[in-house]
């Protein structure tokens, strides 16, 4: 196993070739893919290889240039009608992934202004190659900018604890609520990292401990219900989790488990910290109450992995997310600083900048 | 499968024969064995088809019984010597069970105050069956007691949590935490339970969520990470649980997660209940800060389910038991009574009772 010491990229661009880490393979196998034409990268989006909102995002825009690097066209409409094809094609790999048709768009959207700018067909595909490195570039400056804004609160030497997966894997480097462990970590800092494994569906097992310990950071694996003990042990300094939706109020929902974490970090007077890309922030959603709480098949939780772990037919609640309220979020860190109650006030004027 | 509606009792003694349910083939088969000769016996504890300390002690002594009673002997003396023999056999089934040692002790002594009272070989015989089912008597007066008492603090249309198995299996019938569920049961109430997995072994799935489903409560499995959402949706009125060890001042040792749902039903003003036999409260501790936690091999956590779930060579952290300091628990259950604050007091007078 090689020992990157730095965050693993989950979709590079490397020697012009499309590089994607295998992450059905995971967490037994670092096995990294090169996919030189659009069907494998339809395929690697499918079939899950990728995944992640930004991840998916960055590797369809790739998958846009791969896809008409070699087409032969004689002229520039004849290549935008093929962009359009070939992003429609895409798009129908992970049907439910906006992040996925936002990145398309784009590409398509680049292709119309270098052709309406007068651009041969040969420099419009060096314009889309640039795009999806740009958007993976963006990507990028967001993770490291809420990783920087978050060091501010971490010390070296500090316990660091963390749920589901909110990670470099996911992202094109950094991930969010891990982002400033890498950064201590290139600082030379000693953090030390507890993964909760995030049950039912084992992000935490299967990839926040893989990558963390990839980079070389020290990581230790528990139980989502050993959280409490940790933090009674007196071996963390800080909670710090990744958000599918924070409300206009600041109310966050995210992973299953994320609620009753916030509880007891406050009960232990430990600061809950979220880490929340603007894009993640949602003012059109008033509060928590709003946002739908997805329900899942039992058997993630009966046969998730491997055998039968519970009696036929027994009723399961398998929620996947849940609701923290905003009293017991210490501080919001976003690309753009770190917001802190009242949130309403504070969320808004983060827009307004 | 049979759905009996009464607690399944994993030991009993019926037609003249030995019955156990083979617990190793749980959740997905009820399979009930028939011991004939006490090397059956030996092969059901040491291969864990019966476990829990009370139920393994009781199989013991049933054992014992079943190892003598064909034992064509001329003389007293030559039937206390075997039945010294086959209590010292089946002692070497699982060496560290304290509860095993103790019923066949007590089987041992029982035959030795027969004969000492001029019982024929034929009348030992029948003492040392009676012990065995005496032994199984007091267990299950003790749990039914335990329960009586906790159905004071439960109501019709209530919901539950409970963590890991103190139920049934373990005991003669009824369990600890489950013993007011079977009686709310008995008495026609709905109980609606909650019944936590229970990482990294699953006792709650595999055994709480079983036992409950056979005897036809209302059970739903949940992941240890849904309780504080399970509470927050205002589920659940009473939390209950099991304990290994309760201290002289109510600091009570249990399964590992007790301790944080403890905090969580705190933070939801959710009473938190422990049931516990007298034979669980260890007045020579003085607090839960001498209970030494064991600490497991990680391979419970990174391959529980089947498969590897996380990468290779991760550290785990995997004790098996945490403390719940006893400004957390708002009632102790025993069989002679409920106890509450202040338990050193009120825990010694029960005692003294």
């Amino acid at each position: 196993m090689t020992k990157t010491y730095e965050p693993l990229q989950s979709v590079r661009w490397e020697n012009d070739e499309l590089i994607l880490l295998d992450q059905t393979k995971l967490p037994e196998q670092t096995e990294f893919l090169t996919l030189s034409d659009v069907k494998q990268v339809w395929e690697a989006i499918e079939r899950l290889k990728v995944r992640g909102a930004p991840a998916i995002g960055i590797t369809a825009a790739y998958g846009v240039y791969v896809a008409v690097r070699s087409f032969a066209s004689a002229t520039v409409d004849e290549l935008l009608s093929e962009v359009k094809k070939q992003a429609d094609y895409l798009a129908t790999s992970r049907p439910t992934a906006v992040n996925l048709f936002w990145a398309l768009n784009r590409m398509v959207r680049r292709a119309e202004e270098s052709a309406a700018a007068g651009q041969s067909p040969a420099q419009i595909k060096q314009a889309l190659l640039k795009e999806a490195q740009e958007i993976q570039a963006e990507d990028e400056r967001v993770c490291r900018a809420i990783g920087e804004h978050a060091l501010t609160l971490f010390s070296d030497g500090m316990g660091v604890l963390t749920h589901c997966n909110a990670g470099g894997l996911a992202t094109a480097k950094y991930g969010t609520a891990t982002a400033p462990m890498y950064l201590a970590h290139e600082k030379g800092w000693n953090i030390k990292v507890f993964a909760d494994e995030t049950r039912p569906v084992l992000q935490g097992a299967r990839l926040t401990a893989y990558e963390l310990q990839q980079a070389g950071i020290d990581v230790t694996l528990i139980c989502d219900n050993m959280a409490a003990k940790v933090m009674s042990n007196g071996w963390v300094q800080a909670v710090i989790v990744g958000t599918d939706r924070v409300a206009a109020n600041g109310d966050v929902a995210n992973k299953i488990g994320t609620y009753g974490l916030a509880v007891l970090a406050r009960a232990h007077n430990i600061p809950f910290y979220v880490a929340a890309p603007l894009s993640s922030i949602d003012l059109t959603t008033p509060t928590g109450k709003e946002i739908p709480i997805e329900e899942r098949e039992a058997e993630e939780v009966t046969r998730g992995f491997g055998r039968q772990v519970a009696p036929n037919d027994i009723k399961v609640y398998n929620p996947a997310f849940d609701v923290t309220p905003n009293e017991y979020v210490t501080a919001i860190i976003t690309e753009k600083g770190i917001v802190r109650a009242p949130y309403r006030e504070n969320l808004q004027a983060l827009f307004e900048k």
